[in-house]
Formats: C-alpha cells, structure tokens, sequence
C-alpha cells in the first residue's frame, strides 16, 4: 500500500552523502550493524519483524523528479542531483530470518553497501524494522499468556497514521489470528473479522431489531454487540432470542461480545445465561483496553473468554512506544570503525561480523549468543561486551548462525514467505527458547558476548583511539 | 505522500454498511461527535490537528476495483458492492478551527451524513486526529517550556512506521521549528535541518578530516557533532579548528551538536571554549531522549543550549502514545441517540450540538466550555456532565461558536491554510490560555459543561432506556 520515498528520510543522510560523493568517497564500501540496546516491556527477548517489507521498499527505491527538484532548494549541488537520479541500492544485507527470537546487543542485521548507499536507506531502515519489532514482540507476549483462545487486532483507530498498517502485519508475526485492519487483509491474506459497533445498536429504536437486522443480513461469523444499555438484562437475552432465530433458518451465531465493564464477570454471567439456554457453541468476545497483563489476569481467573480483541495496546506498542534500535558502521575504507562512549555498553563493536547461536543438548537455546568475526570458526569462549571479567565458555554447544545473505547486489535473495510462514517459524523459534527468558517480571537475562578475536580487535581500537 | 484507500477501516464498519444499505437504510440520516475522554500527558489541555489532512482524504475516498475483488472474497454482498463501487462521501462536518485549543467531553468535531457514509469514515477520521493532535499536544508542551529557543524534529527513524509522516507534521503545528524529514519539508513546506551522523565522522581515519570535509563540502547551515570520541578534548577543539578555516573563507559555521553524556555539562564547557576562541555566534545544538521535562530541567540550569533536536518522545507521543479520542452516533433517524455506560462519564451526550468558549472582561478564556443544543442561543448556566449537583452561571460572560461549517455536500470549505498559518493560529489562541491550564503537575481542570435544554434531553434518553 505504502511505498517509501528515498526523500522519507533524514535530511543529514543527504548532506553527508553529498559530501562522500564530493570528496571521491561515493564508492567506498563500508558496514553498518543494525541492533538494539534494550529489549522491549522489560521482556526476555524480542520478535524481528518488517524484514520482508523493508527489502520490498529497497528493491523501488528512488527518488522522483519532484525529490530532485525540491532538493535543489536545499542547497545541494548539481552534479550530487545527477548523482541521485539514477541512484539505486546495489549493496549486500545479511540478517536473521524474519520472525527469528532475537535479544539486544548482536546485530540483527548487517548492510554492506558503498558509504553512500549505506547512508541514504539507514532512515527507512530503521523506521520499518523498530517498529514492526516493536509490535511483533508486544503480540507474542500477548500469545504466551493467551495460549490457544483467538487473539484479534482492533487497534487501527489508535494507531499513529499510517503506521497502523504494518501494526497489524507485524501482529500476526507475534502471533495473532487476525485483524479488523481490511487493507492489511487484503495485502497480506490474514483473517479479517468484526461486526458492530454501539452506534448500529444505537440507530435502532430497539436493541433487539439491531440484533435482528443484523443476524438476517450479515449472518456469517455473527456477533452481536451485547453492552449498549444492559449486559445482563437486555443485551445478552436479545442476543439469545436472536440466537435461537438463527437457528431456525440453519443459522449458527458465533459470538456474543463485551465491550465494557467487569469483563470477567460479565464474561462468566453470559456464559451462564448462554449454556441454560442451549447455547453452549456460542462464544464470549472481550475487548477494552486489553494487553498482556489484563488478559493475564482475566485467564487466571477462568473469565470463560474465548476470543480477545486488542487494541491501542498491541498497534502502539504501549508502554515502551519505540524499539531504541540503532545503525552503526562497524567498518568503512578496509578498517574497522568503531564509535566510543563514556559507557563501555554504549561503545560499537567493530568489524564485519556472525551471531551464532547456542543450543544445548536437548537443542533449547541455551541462554547465550556469539558476536564473532565474520569469518571467524564458531568462538570458544565469549566475554560481556561491557564487564571486561565476565566470560563464558561455549566451546562444547552446537552453534547456529543467525546472520544469511538475504540481499546481494540490490537483488532480493529471500522467496516471499507468506505472512503465516513467517509467524509459523517465529513460533517454532519461540518453543526453543526456556520459559525464564519469556516471563514477565525480571526474566533471566540472555548472554550475549563476543568472542576472543573480537574482543582484541575493539581493545585494539579503544586504545588506538584513547592515546 | 499517503493517499488513503476506503479499505484503510476495521471490518465492521462495512459489515453493518451492508446491513444498513440492504435494510433500506441506506440514506437515512446520522451524525456522529468527535470527542477525547482523557487529555494526554496529564496535561491541562490539547491541540487539535489533523483536520485539513482528513478533510483531503475525505475528498479522494474511494473504493478500487481491487478493493471490491477483495470484499467479495469477504462474504459481501454484490448489490452492496455495487453501491460501495460509486461510493463518495457527501455529508457535511462542522469542526474547530485546526489548531485550536481543546479539551475532554466537548465536540471538536461533528459529521452529519448518511448512516453509511458518517460509519465508513470513522476509523480513518480516528486514525488520523487521534494521531496529529496527540503529537501537536506534546510538541506545544515542549514549546511552552523551551520558550523561544529553537525546536527541531528528528524522530523519523523511531516513528510508528509510515506514522512519521504525519508526526513531523503535527509537531509544527504544536510550535516547532522545522524537522529533519525531507519528504515533509517537500510536502508541507517546513524547514529541513540535520547535519552528519556519527559514522560521517567514524569513516575517517581523523575526527578533524571529517570536519573539514564537510565543512568545505557542505557549508551552508554546517553543523559539527563533536561526541564521536571526546567531546571537550577533540570535537569541540577540532570543530574550533574548522570554524577558524571557514572564516577564512568567508563561511560560518552555525552550530556544534552534543549528543550524549550530560548535556548541561557539555553544553556549558563547550561554550566556554568557543567564546574563548571568538565565537561566541557559534550555536550549541543537543539532542538525546529530550522531552518536555528533560528541556526543562536544562533551561532551569541555563544550560547555553540553543537549539533541541527532540526525537522518540515527540514523534511517538510518549508515554501516551495514543489520544483516546471517539466517535459517537448523537442523532439517528430523526431522533437524538445515547449510549449509556455503568458510569455517568462514560454515557454519551446526545443531539445535534454547538459548542460555546466563554471569555473573561480580559479577553482570555474564561475556563468553562459550554456544550448546547446546535440551535440554542447562548447558554446561561452549564451542569458538569457526570457530577449533576455541579453547576456553573456562564450568562455573563462573552461566549463564541467554536463549531464552523468545513465541509458541505461533501465539498471542503476550508481554504487551504499554509502550515505556517495553522501554527500561528495555535499560538494565538494558546496565548489567550491562562497559565494555570498550561503547568505539567496538576493542572487547573477546564470545566466543560451541558446547557440547561441538553441536559434536559439527556436526562429524558437516559431515563426513557431505563424504564
């Protein structure tokens, strides 16, 4: 629906790509690291989500003549604006699978490209891999504690503009079943579901004729909308004489829906009401400011809910809002580049580099990762990239690695996975990982370390860079 | 940039479409309130943006034949299809002006249509004020505080998705100078600022080579970040170096940027050092998680800062990151509509309606709204909507419509305001808010209240429902 624009980005991407194609620089090849510092809602681990779109957007990138023209506006020089005219990303990208469980610090994602080409897509990048991030790992939490009940996205009229529409795509990678979101449906084959608002109920003199209208003409995964006046004394009996209607003419109502109030006591009252009246097949839809820890909640107490609607919770990312992940050229010019801090943590870690991942012996993840050189063997041993004493011994673990060539010379090398590929291996991925990192109050904190040879290197240039 | 497609809407907005529509009630007449319940950030009030955007969209709404291809996989009926296939929303909107101050309860804006009509806009009237008036909110916030120092926008790389576009927007229209989104820049005509990253810097073998180059390259509006390696014992002495050789030939350099570490520290020993060298017109940027109470914190220690780049807070909204703004069916097939709740807050105002602003003898706000049926004259007293004991005599005082006429016949009335004009707009009237309103801990609650005949007929629904 949405294709970016190379002007969708930072100003300075241009000012310092002027100045790399200016000084000659236009073709020195250099390596960006994408990563994050901080998982997500205080959470164990994250989803990796947009990697699909974000190299669909890259594949079109351009920039029209209406770009070009405004950019002359901006100072910039002829000759640069030629430049950009024919410019096209022709770089190489490794990254892990979309969907894969990923923690902070290793790169997720690594771009090989010339100085300036790194730079102008650095902007878009971020924008659709954070926020898609963000969202997959909000659902997937949401699915941990929803087990098998059907999880649906209703937050399109919360959502930041446009950004709605990759909220409820990146949903469906963390797990849900579906979306109100039609367009999403439509360009992504999910599941699309809803039915009434309060206003139909309301533009009717009598609940009951809303009902009515409403089973007859839109009889298919029927849900009536039981909360307008009275929950118990006037909205789930209509819904139940309505019920009955329906099946009369062959017609099965699916559902019943809460909107507001007690859900856990209206859902369990309804649910009384229903079964007495030979309803048992019809189910309990919940919505109202649902997130992971009020369907926590509401499942503990058996609140007999079958369907969960969620909102402004799921397609904001709420409370964290943003993934802090960041961009950082690791190497540029046949050296490896790194960028200090006062902090260690907040210091890059250099070079072209693998994540490997470890498993133990019944092939779990076994709680830690390898930032290695690219080509490098499997690492030994790995040391906390800011506690210099803190290291692990790795050695005897199986290893995987994460990082795979998905883009080469601009060309797309991933085959277009459909949407439940994609959350189908974030599950199967997901299972791998032990229950401590994927609890809610303090999970145990996920090794990630990096390896003898790299840990020499960025001493190297930490000291190189402090005489 | 964004051209929104009809099928950008939750599900059940079509499905009860196809009920209205397949009932016969295809024309008969609706109108719906925009209104929030909450006003973000605990504040005392809120910007209303958006408007213009939405009443653009409005205008080009249509279904695709693709679309319709979709919806018939979706259980819809062809006759409906057919209708949806001409569809063109008709209907008229009254609404404040953009820009305007607003607060919970009241209308800010009303759309009288067809059921059908008033029901397919709604998530993509949602999507779009709930977000822009979120984001304009926050940035007027951080106005207020940062005074008249200036304000820029570089949020895009931690934005919701395609939801930046709309973010760097808004913000301006809450009072921020400019922004680093360059399709933005081109599309709504606002200053674009930004300078270099820190991998400009760490793809040269010399902090001073990067300066130099880009200076020499890029002089116009040059901007150094000095925090690559040691911001007081190479950036800001190299960025002196390089300010030095610009005088020579002939340039300026405008600012140092400070991005990391403490920023009142930095900015403070880094302006000590270019004043000692002669250049006291060298400016002091910073950036770095600012929000309305970091700026805060360092305009009360004078921190030398003359310019803020504000990024995730702003752009995302944090920590509200959504406006829990609705849309509520008020009048249905000649008769006004309610939907009532446990809650008295939470039960809906019905009839067509105006909404008055009261002023003081000083011509500032008087702090009461008054919500009155649309054809009422001025009202005398108000009654707070959910406590009925309190009361308030607004007889006295000068009052003002704040609902105009911006769309008719599904025709926009409205002359395309610069963004510069909505801005200082939002300013004016923000002017005439007095401070107590305007603090960030416990701010003086804006009374908005129903007239004397509203009330009346509200008491008369909600009566009518419970007998």
């Amino acid at each position: 629906m949405f294709n970016y624009s190379l002007t969708y980005t930072d100003l300075y991407q241009l000012s310092m790509a002027q100045v790399y194609f200016l000084k000659g620089k236009a073709d020195e090849k250099a390596v960006f690291d994408y990563y994050f510092r901080k998982i997500p809602y205080q959470g164990g681990y994250a989803i990796f989500a947009g990697l699909q779109d974000f190299l669909k957007q890259l594949e079109q990138l351009s920039f029209s003549d209406e770009d070009l023209d405004y950019l002359k506006t901006q100072d910039f020089e002829d000759s640069f604006l030629e430049y950009l005219r024919d410019f096209q990303f022709k770089g190489n990208i490794r990254a892990c699978r979309e969907g894969e469980v990923v923690f902070s610090t290793a790169p997720i994602l690594q771009v090989e490209a010339s100085l300036i080409e790194a730079q102008l897509i650095e902007t878009i990048l971020l924008n659709l891999l954070n926020f898609q991030t963000l969202v997959a790992t909000k659902a997937s939490r949401i699915r941990l504690i929803a087990k098998d009940k059907t999880l649906l996205d209703f937050g399109l009229r919360r959502a930041q503009g446009p950004g709605g529409y990759y909220a409820s795509k990146a949903a469906v990678i963390g797990g849900f079943n579906g979306t109100s979101n039609v367009v999403v449906g439509r360009d992504f084959k999910i599941p699309i579901s809803g039915t009434m608002a309060h206003s139909f109920i309301q533009s009717y003199d009598s609940e009951l004729e809303a009902f009515r209208d409403f089973a007859l003409k839109r009889p298919k995964n029927c849900v009536l909308l039981v909360d307008t006046y009275d929950t118990l004394n006037s909205g789930v009996p209509n819904a139940i004489k309505v019920a009955k209607e329906m099946e009369e003419r062959g017609n099965k109502l699916l559902a019943i829906r809460l909107d507001s109030g007690d859900l856990a006591y209206f859902a369990k009252e309804s649910r009384k009401q229903l079964d007495a009246a030979g309803l048992s097949y019809v189910k309990i839809a919940a919505s109202n400011q649902l997130d992971e820890y009020v369907i926590k909640s509401l499942q503990e107490q058996n609140a007999s809910i079958d369907i969960y609607g969620v909102g402004t919770n799921l397609v904001i990312g709420k409370p964290d809002g943003a993934l802090d992940g960041v961009y950082k050229l690791a190497y540029a010019a046949g050296k490896p580049r790194i960028k200090l801090s006062e902090s260690l943590a907040k210091t890059t870690i250099p070079h072209v580099k693998q994540v490997f991942r470890t498993y133990d012996t019944n092939g779990q993840f076994n709680g830690a990762d390898a930032i290695a050189l690219k080509n490098e063997d499997q690492p030994k041993q790995i040391h906390h990239p800011s506690e210099p004493f803190k290291k692990m011994n790795v050695e005897n673990f199986e290893q995987e690695p994460l990082l795979h060539l998905v883009m080469e010379n601009g060309q797309n090398l991933t085959t277009n996975s459909s949407l439940e590929e994609i959350a189908n291996f974030s599950k199967s991925r997901l299972a791998l990982l032990p229950l401590e990192y994927k609890r809610f109050d303090n999970p145990h904190i996920y090794k990630v370390g990096i390896s003898d040879a790299l840990k020499q290197e960025r001493d190297r240039l930490i000291n190189a860079h402090k005489s």
